[in-house]
């Protein structure tokens, strides 16, 4: 990981190579949130067995971790598509980081499907967790190293900076903490501690807009 | 929901960052609209049982149900790609909106499978009906939310006016009627009730496009 | 389908919505190539149970079928990509026609599927070619369309009149033809009908490009 | 094969439809890499049947043909993308092997997945290296190929004329040598022979972007 400052390239210089980057990541993104739709796959359902009214509420769980993984997949996209919007130069390291971070991405429509079919057992959200966390540390690493090579905007947008500072790591945090509670608790805490971080985090999301505009 | 006009964004200050929205975009109804094909798999044709002549028939149901969503879809992101044509600004407010319609678009493999699984039973129309309904009002609210925030080029487009206007819930309000008729008369009538839906909305298009052309 | 001249829009005049057609037409294209890699999925493997070396000699109608597959959906994208590449304007009804042309397309990797698990029936490959015979006529006519609309460069290409020609129809004829062969001779015809076919039309396409270099 | 030079486009005669190729290109390995996660779907665990935390165990086989599969993808796009950055000309002989190359991109999941169900028989590690060395073999064709017909920028770099030289064949080799340790000594030597290919090739490539930096 120790590169010299010298191994960067300029956004103008190869403005068709970083926009085919984006694409990839973008295309990357895109599928995996899309193919959450094939958890929606209850055998019951899938083989047209019984009568629907009756097996609908078994979709409940589907639709609830559905909605969580839409919801965390997408901020992290938001989030991704600003810091990327905001880079001048990268590096080999970055692509790499950036190619790791897709890799936990894509395993999410698998921890989305475990999460709804274990419901009630702790490893379930456990192994969600980890999986979000991960990607989290990943985002945060990709721009905590762009900042600090400056990589990004000369000066460092506020927003930015807020997100590489120690204050950045709060997400991935709270799903790191909601894994005893799933444990020693209840499985049904996650994705309450969960709900808890997104929502702080939109907050957080709708203010670094702001002070963008106004900065 | 209640956001002060200052934080929008000039489509021309971000460019970039606007067409990565619209190929995220696109990149999930590309997809969803291809997942449609996953449904052609009843078990009797997976695992190449018995005649394929006379298995034929059950391919039926399949057909219809694709053909549907295929339209439906693609009507969805036709008007989406001329809505989005015609933005000048946007928002954080509409980016979520945008997500929102996202999350149910994705949703549409999974209703098109139940359609087609559970033919004869009124639950399957019901809950598609509701879906495609559920979709197309998050499309008019941010049509809606774009016209009266002025994101749109100025004066608005005529056409956009229509779609924005009390006169935009006719889609949404045509599958939310084929419910009853679908628990109370017979599951036949909601696909009868969808098609004309479809045929007016694309009689309504091309006058949309007249319109816009001599506009 | 009788459309006023005045319906059309100059490319020039929407280049973005028109990309945004071309990149969501891909995208539809890419990913059906793609999940044919769903077929390569027999149960025997899929359980891993038996030894591999045994089953695999049961991938062979899977590998032919995919191999004919790729080869038919990717020389239908390189026309694609080569007669948009041409168009200055377009109009609804192209629209129109290019979704119907990906409705088409999006069925391919079932079809395929289906010749692949059902060798030896002749519905198999009469259900395959009369899909890639639909895809080739309605690509045929939004050629034709579109030469007789003048929307493509004046004065139109060789190559594209040529393909907007009747002879350009011998495509799908070969498919057609294919047909009472697999059901009154044997299955084993058509794959070897459809050889013939890509193979000649491999060659029309080579000299296309070299008229299209000279022209 | 034998095309004359005068088959060749400029790049800069026809951007749009280079980009095209480019798009099409990324979004078919795009779903390729995010197929694999597809593969994480053993029987017990979709069923949600018995113990989540006892079935982890499982999941081990899958997690490790999933990490290799997604660096091998992901450098081959990385290759790609280098490559591709560097043409001032293309010819349908270049396109011809480039959608030969995505023909066997595609096939990665299925190896993928034959890799991770059928761990300690030899003929999986045999098939996966035969897909990865064929894929690699077609792209140093394509380098070799464009090298010699002069289709990149003028002098070659550095790093595209080493990839282009009989020294580019090594990666394919190691994977094609990989497969009689399989064979005859164990299973288990086949991806440690990969590993090490993947490491010895990620510091070529870093060594690449400084050459190419101070080229």
């Amino acid at each position: 990981m120790v590169e010299p400052v010298t191994k960067h390239w300029e956004r103008s210089e190869s403005e068709t190579e970083f926009a085919r980057v984006i694409a990839f990541t973008d295309g990357v993104i895109a599928i995996a949130i899309t193919l959450l739709v094939l958890n929606f796959d209850t055998p019951e359902l899938r083989e047209g067995q019984g009568l629907l009214v009756e097996n609908l509420g078994a979709l409940q769980p589907t639709v609830l971790s559905y909605a969580i993984s839409f919801a965390v997949i997408s901020r992290f996209w938001l989030l991704h598509h600003r810091f990327f919007g905001s880079l001048d130069r990268w590096s080999t390291a970055l692509m790499e980081l950036n190619l790791l971070y897709l890799a936990l991405i894509v395993l999410m429509p698998f921890t989305t499907d475990i999460l709804d079919n274990f419901q009630g057992q702790a490893a379930a959200p456990v192994l969600y967790a980890i999986n979000v966390a991960a990607v989290s540390t990943v985002n945060w690493l990709m721009m905590r190293y762009a900042v600090n090579r400056r990589l990004v905007h000369q000066p460092t947008p506020d927003w930015l900076a807020d997100f590489a500072s120690p204050y950045g790591l709060i997400t991935p945090a709270a799903f790191l903490v909601s894994i005893p509670f799933a444990v020693f608790v209840s499985p049904l805490w996650a994705p309450a501690i969960w709900a808890l971080a997104l929502l702080s985090g939109a907050r957080r999301r709708r203010s670094m807009a702001a002070r963008r505009r106004s900065g």
